[in-house]
C-alpha cells in the first residue's frame, strides 16, 4: 500500500472552527486535560499542537504507536522513527504520538473520555481544517477476514442511528447522522488499492464484547445459537456490517462540535459472524 | 499503614466454587481469553493461577504493577520486586502481576471484557476460597479527598442498585445488591488504620466522566452549575458518597457468578464534588 499515491481528500478539510459547546469554558482560568496530563497553563497548546491536520485514533497503545511509526516513515518526516514518544507519557490512561496518534481504550466511556479532552485540545491548540480518523479491528458480519468497513451509518444495538446518554439522571439522545460524501470518497481511494477489499456499511456500537455481541463463549450466556443468528442476521438485513464498542459516540460527540470524522475498521480474526 | 496488622478476613472466603453461567462453555474444545493472551489449550491455566486467594482490579497498568510491588515486599514474598513481570504481556489490552493484580481500562464495557475472561480464568484454573477486591481512585460527593469508601451499594445515574445491558436487542437487569457483612468487616479493619479515613456510602457508576457526572469542564455541557449541585445533592440524600464508572457491572457479574467482592475506592484530588 503506498500512500502516497492517494487522491487528496478534499472534503476531508472542512473544519473551518470547532465549536466547543461548552460556555463555562470561557470563564474558566485554567483548563486542565487530566487523562492527557497536559493544561493550559502548563503546556503551550497552540505551539505544540497548532499544525495538526490529522488526528488518528484507535487500537491499543502498542498497535497505535507502530502505526505512527509507519506512516512517519511512509510520509518521510524527520526524526528517528524509533525514537518516536509518547506525549502522554506522564498518565498511562492513553498513549500520543505526534502525526498524530491517539489509542482510546476500549467502550464508550473511555473513548468519550479522550473526546472531551481531544476536543477541548484542537479547541485550546486553535486548529484549522483536519480530519478525525478513528482506525481498528472490528468483528464482521457476513465478511471475510481482513476486509475493510467504512463507516456509513453508526447505529445502537436496537439499530438506530443514535447515541443514548445519561446526564444529570435525564436521558438525552444525539444523532450519529454523518456528513454525505466522505465515506464514498474514502471508498474511492480504496478502489485504487488492490490488496484491501473495503465496502460501505452500517457499523454496531454495543456495550459489552460478550453477550453485548451474540457471543456464545463468555462468563454469563443466557441465549441459545439459534436467537444469536436471528438478531445477527436482522442486523445484517438493516445493513449492518461489523460491530466494536465505540462508534456512535464518536460520531455524535464530533458532529455536535462540527468536527469530520471518517470511521473504518478491518475484519479481525477474532470474530467473522454469520 | 502495617497490612500484617489486619485482622483476617473470614467473611471474604466463601467461594467454593464459580458458578460461570455459560452452558456452551462444555461443549467448547479451546476457551481463548482473547485479551489476557492466555488460552486453555496454549497455557496450563490451573498451574498458573490454581493457588489464587485474592484478585486485585484497578486503577491504570502503571498503578497496578507500583501496588503489586507494595504487596509483594509487605507480604515479603519471594521473587525480586524490581522484575516483576506482566502476565498479559503478549497484549496490551491489560495488565496482570502474579500476586494478583489487573488493570481493567476505564468504564462498564472494558472492565467487562475483563470480568468475563477473568471469571473463565478462575473457572479454568479451578480456584477456590478466594476474594475479589477493586480498587482506585473517584470522585467523592462531600467528602474530603483522601477519603475511603468502602461501597455498600452500587448504584446507576438514576440511583437504583441494577446493572442494566443490551443482549440480543432486548434489556436485561441484574442486580448489584450485595453480600450483607463483607462492607462491614472492611470498615472493622479500616478502624485500626489511623491515617486512613474510611466511609461506607452507596457508589454511583456513570458511562461519562464529564456530562455523565455533572462536571463543567468537558467539550460539552448543556447544563448550569446549579442543575449539577441540584443533582448532586439528590444523589447524596441517597446515600451517594462517591461517584465512578465500573461498579455495578462489577457487583453483577460477581453476584451472578456467586462470586465475594469488596470495592473501595480513595476520593481523588480530581474532583470532590459538592
Amino acid at each position: 500500500m503506498n500512500l502516497s499515491s492517494l487522491p487528496p481528500l478534499e472534503v476531508l478539510f472542512k473544519n473551518p472552527q470547532i465549536h466547543v459547546k461548552n460556555p463555562h469554558l470561557d470563564t474558566m482560568e485554567e483548563d486542565v486535560l487530566y487523562h492527557f496530563n497536559l493544561g493550559t497553563k502548563t503546556h503551550n497548546l497552540p505551539e505544540m499542537f497548532g499544525d495538526i491536520k490529522f488526528v488518528c485514533v484507535g487500537g491499543s497503545a502498542n498497535r497505535m504507536k507502530s502505526f505512527a511509526q509507519f506512516i512517519q516513515q511512509e510520509l518521510a518526516l524527520p526524526g528517528n522513527m524509533d525514537n518516536i514518544t509518547d506525549i502522554c507519557e506522564g498518565t498511562d490512561r492513553y498513549s500520543m504520538y505526534k502525526v498524530y496518534f491517539l489509542s482510546p481504550g476500549m467502550g464508550v466511556p473511555s473513548i468519550s473520555i479522550m473526546l472531551h479532552e481531544l476536543i477541548k485540545l484542537l479547541h485550546h491548540a486553535r486548529c484549522i481544517d483536519f480530519a478525525l480518523f478513528r482506525i481498528g479491528t472490528s468483528g464482521g458480519v457476513g465478511l471475510e477476514p481482513g476486509t475493510v468497513v467504512v463507516t456509513d451509518k453508526e447505529v445502537d444495538c436496537f439499530f438506530r442511528a443514535q447515541f443514548e446518554q445519561v446526564v444529570l439522571g435525564k436521558v438525552i439522545t444525539r444523532s450519529t447522522e454523518l456528513d454525505v460524501g466522505v465515506s464514498k470518497e474514502l471508498l474511492q481511494c480504496s478502489s485504487e488499492l488492490d490488496d484491501v477489499p473495503t465496502v460501505i456499511g452500517n457499523t454496531m456500537c454495543t456495550s459489552d464484547f460478550y453477550e453485548g455481541q451474540g457471543r456464545l463463549d463468555g462468563a454469563l450466556c443466557s441465549f441459545s445459537t439459534e436467537d444469536k443468528l436471528e438478531y445477527l442476521r436482522k442486523a445484517y438485513n438493516t445493513g449492518v456490517r461489523n460491530i466494536e464498542m465505540e462508534s456512535t459516540v464518536f460520531r455524535a460527540m464530533c458532529r455536535v462540535c462540527a468536527i469530520s470524522v471518517i470511521q473504518n475498521k478491518s475484519v479481525s480474526n477474532v470474530t467473522n459472524f454469520l
